[in-house]
């Protein structure tokens, strides 16, 4: 059987792309700057992670406007709830044997 | 309130490391032809992410012998029980989150 780690994809676990998954996941559709206060990121790292999530189809990024002002509103993808879903079993499985583990050496 | 997944170490987060980290926490120590099977990593990737480890205080490496072979044992230090420890807190409660908006809308 094979190490839950070992079935981990990066593009999901990374800790910034966990939290834009996580976030979005809350709501219909989140907003590019809640997002950026909500994960304390720059513009430009925002952007670059964003880039990631949406060339592995997990989601999509709308643009347009509240008022006069330009907004760039994100939301998952079928796929991104999927891949977010299985992120979840497994940090769930890794978990567990760290847990079992403590209960035999609980220093 | 800040967001859990601002609170996540990089350094135990890391996919190979948390692998590293899980597995070195089921026996008192490990040994590296081991962690490199389990987690089905090449010499230079494990030998590299054990540095990062070494380097912020998470684990001690030996080396040894086992009858003429060289070995060399990798064991949690208290601080990196600590880290992993807090590593898994912070995943509970992103994955609490989660779970709870799924129950809001659970497609």
């Amino acid at each position: 059987m094979t190490h839950p780690a070992n079935e981990i994809d990066d593009v999901v676990h990374q800790r910034v792309r966990l939290g834009i998954l996580t976030v979005a996941h809350e709501a219909r559709r989140v907003e590019f700057g809640f997002l950026r206060t909500t994960l304390d990121l720059t513009v430009g790292n925002l952007s670059q992670h964003l880039t990631v999530l949406e060339k592995a189809g997990l989601i999509e990024i709308e643009k347009g406007y509240e008022g006069r002002r330009g907004r760039t509103w994100i939301h998952l993808t079928a796929a991104g709830k999927k891949a977010l879903r299985d992120e979840i079993a497994r940090l769930k499985e890794l978990i567990r044997q760290v847990e079992a583990s403590q209960e035999k050496d609980p220093t």
